[in-house]
């Protein structure tokens, strides 16, 4: 006999997989008799508050299955942070509703607030189970291995450079590419993927937890250039100088926050351009000649572009929502997040386990150490760790093989 | 008996399917003895001047197929525009290594060169062929009904304007893609292709041939916002102003220019972030609240991105230089462009026709005006033109459909 309604809400940036986390959700509660109905809520916690619910019961497995592959996030999202008044309306939601589950799709954020709502509920003597189900393209949350997102994010990001490093190599210039990453370089680190023969670019490759000063860079970009007559590179959008500054900070104080108190750094090509402005204003071609210089900022396509995700990326994030909803038939999982661990040996292997919570909310984790190299470059360690997860890349050719 | 030996190049902005008409050409010659030697120009005309050539002859079928999926000019670009000095040098390098064949892989600007050439070519009574293969991801040549580069392009755009349209969605506000097009709306105008329900954007799209005014822009975006709570707009990085500058000239004077006198305007959030600060300066949200405004410039990906290109631009493009290929057989055929021509008739079907390089040098096409609607739209007659070149988009799903 169910015990009660359900709600899943999908929250912070989308991802191109975070609706097969809700598809693979909504297929397992099909399964089982333990939850009544299933409401999806717009827009994330807003939804819950307004009691803006779509009913998931009866969705068409056909549909299912085109939103699953249509990315960012189907039911909406919310930038909402909730405080603890929010928090308490979003309990009276529940208990109005008779909501007993709880899935929450998002990130650090989003985990924090499932914690805040299933703590209130315990102290209450509500039952309610909570379950998060990480989704970022940061990768950045604690005791996961990876998180869903990332993989297809990360494959998105190695293609365009990929690409851009032809590009780059059929007119031969300066090119600086701004990859999304606030605080977390995973996904600028995943530009190292494009290399597949010897001269190829991505040439340098800037992360946020690598503080880099302006005499720095210009110099790693004048030797490459002299070197190679070209140069590519890959910037995060978070980069710090050494005086714990971003350079987006340094760059201006004007810019606009969103209302988690972070920057607005993506969406906008002012770094990009802030970074070829200087290139071209310090560094000259041989004789004294104009350096041809460009800049692009990925933006949201990272986050958001269709038909071309990770299959592993894609498998994984359906996943975690089946486990998430399997878990719920159990009465003593009070609340968690699902998160992915790679099995220890050789081949890729993932298995998932339960932690609490608290153990993935609010702080966030970083690129290790042992992934960068000299402050402007990415390890083959890292290589090793993301390859499985972002799958095969396009398969490219050049003449320069024609030399070996 | 073979008559001399022939050049190939690659010249101007690459796109994702340029390397498949150098294939084609390669591989066609092959088939026959016609030629001697085939020897690939680096870096187009340049190569030519500097006798910097790849012997192709003999590079392995493996690589080849390889190199035909690579984005950008395997062979290496060039934006230098040959003076007649220039033109000179190239057919005196012609002269001393036996060329009698030329094919230029290239748009408006390469065919020209490759025009002045020819000219000079016979009025030194030197035997020489040249053959223009089309290449423009603006879609911009006379006579040709598309150009290879155009569908991969405008498949790029489409889908990442669909997956932004699902981001927007989930995160509803304003969001400005910048699509490249300096003069011709093509590309951006296939951005309508991603709608595929009642609600999706793109919302408004302007294109370079519709003049558009500060006031119009605004106006339109505040009705859109008003009535959907979110507005998406693909606006070419051309767009003009009423009084016939461009948007970008307006903005600023001291934008670089390129040695053929162009404006650079790819490569630079700059009109992104320009636009997105008008609606910010001059529209408010409902209750005098600040908006939501974004703004992505696609930039390089457009032409470069490898694993998604359209299959059918991919097919034409090798067909094109497999015809040039095959028109060098025919001593009859002096010079002259490679023109895909659509049969008449429901289906889509193509053929080629051998037209003089005069009546594509030079001088571009526009965005014809019964494919623009309103100043801010795009026909159904251009969705019927574009669909065939671009070919299936990914299948995407909304739970909006669930109201129908």
């Amino acid at each position: 006999m169910a015990k009660g309604n359900a709600v899943i809400g999908q929250s912070g940036g989308p991802t191109s997989v975070i609706n097969q986390s809700l598809v693979g959700v909504i297929q397992e509660v099909r399964k089982s008799a333990h939850i009544d109905r299933l409401l999806g809520a717009r827009h994330g916690v807003r939804g819950i508050v307004n009691e803006d619910f779509v009913p998931l019961n009866n969705v068409p497995e056909e549909l299912l299955e085109r939103i699953a592959q249509t990315p960012a996030a189907a039911l909406g999202s919310t930038r909402d942070k909730p405080d603890a008044a929010y928090c308490e309306k979003i309990f009276a939601s529940f208990q109005k509703n008779n909501v007993r589950f709880f899935f929450y799709i998002g990130g650090n954020d989003s985990a924090d607030t499932a914690r805040i709502v299933q703590e209130l509920a315990a102290a209450n003597r509500y039952d309610l189970q909570v379950f998060h189900i990480p989704k970022t393209i940061d990768n950045d949350l604690r005791v996961h291995d990876h998180t869903p997102g990332f993989g297809s994010a990360a494959k998105f990001v190695a293609a365009a450079i990929m690409g851009d490093n032809y590009d780059n190599a059929s007119l031969p210039g300066i090119k600086v590419d701004v990859i999304m990453g606030r605080n977390a370089g995973f996904l600028t680190a995943a530009s190292v993927l494009a290399r597949q023969h010897g001269e190829d670019g991505p040439h340098l490759i800037y992360v946020p937890e690598a503080p880099l000063s302006e005499e720095k860079f210009l110099a790693d970009v004048d030797r490459i250039y002299s070197k190679k007559g070209r140069c590519l590179i890959a910037a995060s959008e978070g980069i710090n100088l050494p005086n714990g500054k971003t350079w987006a900070e340094a760059m201006s104080s004007n810019l606009e926050k969103d209302s988690h108190g972070n920057i607005q750094l993506s969406g906008s090509g002012a770094l990009g351009d802030h970074l070829a402005g200087l290139i071209t204003k310090k560094l000259q071609a041989p004789g004294g000649k104009k350096l041809r210089v460009r800049a692009d900022t990925f933006g949201y396509l990272q986050r958001s572009f269709p038909g071309f995700v990770s299959e592993t990326d894609a498998r994984e994030a359906r996943m975690v929502g089946r486990v998430a909803a399997q878990y719920s038939t159990d009465e003593s999982r009070r609340e968690g997040s699902i998160a992915m661990q790679r099995k220890p040996g050789e081949k890729y292997e993932i298995e998932t386990i339960f932690t609490s919570i608290k153990n993935v909310a609010r702080d966030t984790k970083h690129l290790p150490a042992e992934y960068i190299q000299d402050g402007n470059n990415i390890t083959e360690a890292f290589k090793a760790y993301a390859r499985p997860i972002v799958g095969p890349l396009p398969v490219v050719g050049t003449f320069d093989e024609l030399k070996k």
